[in-house]
């Protein structure tokens, strides 16, 4: 015990250590949780697991369980099989949980990423118990995060109680690289103070209000690696279609070899994407993003990438015991922010992000469904591609032309769920190649996103489509009554291929 | 003359007055022009009047007309019937111009107001001629605006070449209210240093590089009223339910009397929600929007609003009248900024606002069309109600439950067009009453909307079409293939109202 209160600089708090099942006995029916936790990183592990095994033992009860994005440590698994999750907000990965949201067992709110916070704020959404892993607490009375910082911050302050897991495996070197700071309330609040990505404006660590602090739990658990996959043969040709459109903005004199600072959404094309500007000509690159995952590691170790800010590190197995292994090499590079911050529209904006999110389909209009398979069923959530997309400088969104070996078009003429609109996104890419919908009106954009876009299968049926759509006209004109029968045909018939008749009405 | 040249306080400018004839000779084929102008205030009158000429006279040319948003005078009418435009954006509400754009006859592009500036700054569009209506130019080189500013100080800065058109019918007394300030390019930018709706923080006028200022032309027109309705039995009722919401707010403990910095979109709905407010119990308001209406004017009269921020004035003949005959009782109350700065995510979020704008449509979910009649037709345009509703504190959107006499119903199962997404929407208002969606997941939604929100003579078909989407499951149930046929119907038979047969598939 000794090893472990070390970690604990702060004497008074001593007494308040206590075992998961004991802490987790103190959650009653119809709580609200926030539970610490960004794409695998940083969960609190112990107590949602303990708590999970009360249901098990026959416990009947509900909570609401709200996170900074998907947790790790397979706890949305047991919270989704235990069945004691009444809501869940504000993003989620897991396919058992992704099960329980689309048969309607539990609740889920898919919400902007930046939202979350600004609700607590405004008390839209009250916490009952803040559930937050770290690895210290200093002597101030700063409770160091570990891997992510997420929503944590905002669960502390909003929170009527709070329990802590000190992580054991979770490297005290991290100590230092966090920067916490909370925008005040609406109408007392300030700029914030960030003009640039390497900026720290805050603390070190979350200000404790000790009367709070009801438990303290000890863990000894590396997070979950990350499960992005290698790049594949048409994640590169992505990765070298988007290379190539940020070549023409550096010869059209919009942008710098330094291009702007980078955001990445989570994801293996995303991944790929990044992985694609190591043997580029691209250098002296900032990342200001929500995650990092290890395209941005492999690009600082080939001085690619000189500084690095997000929200959550989530690297896979290898990476995260080289990465941790060698940590004086990044610590100086690296700051962890409040989710709030990293996805902070006010700072998207006046960075100017280069933002790169993945897209489930979009229709030759360039408006993005991110979210829902045929319209209905969840995948993960929107994330906090909103947030970036909306005010970034290039808004761009990258996906594979088709999908379930190709009976799928990810380009269709009407997406069935509208996650960013057609004025949110400025660059499609595809394997097929990219578009610059930029200063293009919908009917300019249509004929560029079939042929440089869509895949060579499903061009002539979009060309079908747009020209009976246009004989009816309109700023965008739809055969509305056709609009979603490609995602009807692809659920009745199992593909969206359909014999091509051109109907002129006139 | 003389009386005209003394509004041009710097006597190197005097050489460069001209005709409006004259300085529209200097537009050629293929150029862009930046033109002043926001619903219908403070737009350039007699340069594009002269344009248009051109074209009567038999010459052939285009050109791509960009303003900041509707333009009055019947500017967008005449450009239209011309012929001459090529590609119009960021929004316009002309008759004539809207079908024009929706035949095909010249392109549009739909665009969040805040977002022309940037792209004008990050060089994808660019600009030959800004053509800006103001009421003087000062010793020190400084335009002061008219009864607008809109895009003006970003078309100023972008354009080769400045026409001014100094309106001698605008009061000299606006002098004094405007409050020029211009972000830096992304990577130099600092924060935008307002933290109060009454704060200034730049010039008092759009400072000119005198090389780019090719003419200056005197116009004597006022501008073209406002042309809001009064308030109807639906539009009061969508008011005191609002005002009902707002009460529960502050029961709540989220809101004071004082509310938050008020937006309200352009439009009669919303005028009447500000009409509502005048025998109210709220005080000591503030608005913080894009247009001041004659409903902010009566709210101050009313000593309800002690302080106005906004990028135009439209007012109505009589209210225009009252307004400039006793302009000293407003003058220090009112601040009018660059859009950019009205609409400006950082500050909108900062502030926390109250956003109240206009839908055309919503679903059972909360997505909302505000632009797209039947999915195709354009009406005006999304204008600033994406810039407020993304980061206001609360984003209501207000609707009267049917349209066309009853034969359209304003909540549909799919919204033909989405321009704001479920994630964007914080509450609904009909005539029929209110709903608040915040914390609600989507299943949660949709009896409350359909109970609170639509018709009653559509409630049964919303249910219908609910419970046929719940037997096929998912995040967000749908039946894709009836998604829009409820405006099929409309199109082929003249009404949404269908014979409700109950299908379930299992």
């Amino acid at each position: 015990m000794t090893e472990k209160l070390k970690r604990i600089h702060l004497s008074e708090l001593h007494d308040r250590v206590t075992s998961a099942e004991e802490a987790a006995s103190w959650i009653e029916d119809g709580m609200s949780l926030g539970l610490s936790g960004f794409t695998r990183a940083g969960d609190a592990k112990a107590v949602p697991t303990a708590l999970v095994n009360r249901a098990k033992n026959g416990e009947e009860f509900k909570v609401n369980v709200y996170t900074g994005a998907s947790l790790g440590a397979d706890i949305d698994k047991i919270l989704a099989e235990s069945g004691i999750v009444d809501k869940r907000l504000p993003f989620q990965a897991d396919p058992v949980m992704r099960k329980a949201i689309n048969t309607g067992e539990h609740l889920f709110i898919d919400q902007h990423l930046s939202h979350t916070a600004e609700l607590l704020r405004a008390g839209v959404l009250e916490i009952d118990y803040a559930i937050i892993e770290g690895v210290k607490i200093t002597e101030e009375g700063l409770l160091i995060p570990s891997t992510s910082i997420g929503n944590n911050l905002a669960f502390v302050e909003a929170a009527e109680n709070i329990i802590i897991e000190i992580n054991m495996a979770q490297p005290e070197q991290l100590e230092g690289i966090h920067d916490l700071y909370s925008p005040k309330p609406q109408g007392e609040r300030e700029p914030i103070p960030l003009t640039s990505v390497e900026d720290r404006i805050g603390e070190i660590g979350i200000p404790l209000d000790l009367d709070k602090v009801k438990g303290i739990v000890f863990t000894n658990q590396l997070d979950s690696p990350s499960t992005i996959l290698s790049p594949d043969e048409e994640t590169q040709q992505i990765a070298d279609h988007l290379l190539d459109f940020l070549r023409e903005e550096i010869q059209a004199g919009r942008l710098t070899e330094s291009l702007r600072p980078i955001q990445v959404g989570i994801g293996t094309v995303a991944n790929a994407v990044l992985h694609g500007m190591i043997d580029s000509e691209f250098e002296d690159l900032v990342v200001y993003s929500e995650v990092l995952q290890d395209a941005v590691f492999d690009l600082m170790d080939a001085g690619k990438v000189s500084f690095a800010s997000a929200c959550s590190m989530t690297l896979s197995e290898e990476k995260m015991k080289e990465v941790f292994g060698n940590f004086e090499k990044y610590h100086d590079k690296l700051v962890i922010r409040p989710l709030e911050i990293s996805n902070q529209p006010e700072l998207i904006r006046r960075l100017g992000t280069l933002s790169i999110n993945t897209a489930l389909e979009t229709d030759i209009y360039g408006n993005v469904n991110s979210t829902h398979v045929t319209g209905t069923k969840m995948m993960n959530g929107i994330g906090g591609s909103g947030d970036f997309a909306r005010n970034a400088r290039l808004a761009i969104f990258v996906t594979k032309s088709v999908a379930k070996g190709g009976d799928i078009s990810s380009i269709v003429p009407f997406v069935s769920h509208v996650d960013h609109t057609e004025h949110d996104v400025d660059v499609l890419v595809t394997e097929q190649g990219f578009v610059d919908l930029r200063g293009l009106a919908p009917r300019e954009r249509v004929p560029l996103i079939i042929e440089n876009c869509a895949h060579p299968d499903y061009r002539e049926q979009l060309w079908a489509y747009y020209q009976e759509a246009l004989e009816r006209g309109g700023q965008t004109p739809h055969v509305l009554e056709k609009a979603f029968s490609w995602h009807d045909n692809f659920m009745k018939t199992g593909t969206m291929k359909q014999k091509v008749k051109l109907e002129v009405e006139s």
